[in-house]
């Protein structure tokens, strides 16, 4: 399994895209995930080469998404900060960009959906031509006010298909859906992402609350099976916000993630 | 709409059964929704007297529920206990025991929601023959390893079916659910409850992180047009868990709670 890890760089916030990228070549791990504030602090062309001289491949690019906004021009800023986002992908050799989808900018959480099926749709071809995939992820329900009007797989899934596009699937925004492994199973070959951690109550933080893999509740291999079962093959990546984790030594963080991805995923 | 306005307890919690009746009657509240462990300072008796003295309506005990426990033995206690909160609530004049369903004593949340549906269906006919109605309240899936592995209404819906019982909606714990309105037409009759107050991102809270109504994001009067549309003609209960609130005077609280009741609800 290991040849599956990848590192979540949010997971050492700690670092930059260098040192992370650094810390996967000495702990033995093939793969990254990177963050578009992480990649911007240093520049697009020197993240891809970094990642590339430490001979890594890159899982994903976080994020796009945020296409709900009050305005229309403030949508159509969003659609252009997409397609952006596209190129960046593009450049750092990212094939998945994950789109954490935005909440509403007032109390019509409908409306919000509308917003985000239409910006995706506008940014659809554009990732196609570029060979770039979508990965709609749906945030846990405690973040539909903050962060993402996509709250659980089905709605992804529905969203997924009608635009074509794939999803992504993060342990800890969807473990508690009755709906779950149906879902898992509908998503199929539309899956472009799977993400690690783990829950415990109450959460720490609303954000930060995120542990390390076997200290929380979370059937963590046996949703990766379901995930494998549906036809995903692809890079796992751990991401973990977590403030005491990001207050560590970024080794020993690497040292852990490395010794219970072997364990519990 | 004052006349469906219900005082759930919990919301004053910095009083007992004595001083809330007493402010519902202060306020021109005619519903109280009562809780167990705030009955059980007083004894049944003594807060069955006090209610009907003040002249108010119990429009439901909390609560029932808390089904699923690591042993065979645990979980007859536990129906044992339902069994007791029936015969308070008929003793209280309560014709609706709410059910917080309770969250798996391990990872196997499928084997939770097992143990609640034998856990109701155990505890069915005595409701029954008491003529105490069982309102099933999904929670918050942030509550799903500590309190509800009943998450959704779709699931709560499901199980209210399969069990012939009734629903308990709380704006708090469904308003993100892209299936909502689908699912409370859905849920129609079975509707015994209602209850609202608001929610703010991030919660300053898990467990207590509501706020007032109008306080926050909950599109409140479109769901309640939505529960009337079902068929919901009962009380309708405040019901805010907030540190803040329990910490400054009653009168205060009760007074806002009637005046923010009128303009959202």
């Amino acid at each position: 399994m290991k040849q599956r890890l990848s590192l979540n760089q949010m997971t050492v916030d700690q670092w930059g895209v260098r040192d992370a990228a650094a810390a996967c070549k000495r702990h033995g791990v093939e793969w990254i995930a990177l963050w578009r504030h992480k990649v911007a602090e240093i520049g697009v062309s020197e993240a891809a080469a970094i990642v590339k001289g430490e001979g890594l491949r890159v899982s994903s690019l976080c994020r796009g998404g945020m296409f709900p906004a009050a305005t229309a021009e403030e949508r159509a800023l969003r659609i252009q900060d997409n397609k952006l986002a596209i190129d960046e992908a593009v450049e750092l050799g990212a094939g998945v960009l994950c789109l954490v989808c935005g909440a509403a900018p007032d109390r019509d959480v409908q409306g919000a959906r509308r917003m985000i099926e239409d910006g995706i749709a506008a940014v659809v071809p554009y990732a196609r031509e570029r060979g770039v995939r979508l990965g709609i992820e749906p945030l846990h329900p405690m973040f539909c006010s903050d962060r993402s009007a996509i709250c659980s797989l089905r709605q992804a899934n529905e969203l997924a298909e009608r635009l074509n596009v794939g999803v992504v699937i993060d342990v800890y925004h969807v473990w508690w859906d009755p709906d779950l492994y149906p879902q898992i199973e509908r998503a199929g070959k539309r899956i472009l992402g799977f993400h690690v951690n783990d829950w415990v109550a109450p959460p720490v933080d609303h954000l930060k609350g995120r542990v390390m893999m076997g200290d929380g509740v979370i059937e963590i291999k046996r949703m990766r099976e379901a995930v494998d079962a549906a036809g995903f093959t692809g890079p796992i990546e751990v991401e973990i916000f977590n403030q005491a984790m990001w207050d560590s030594p970024g080794d020993e963080v690497m040292a852990k993630v490395v010794e219970r991805f072997a364990l519990t995923v």
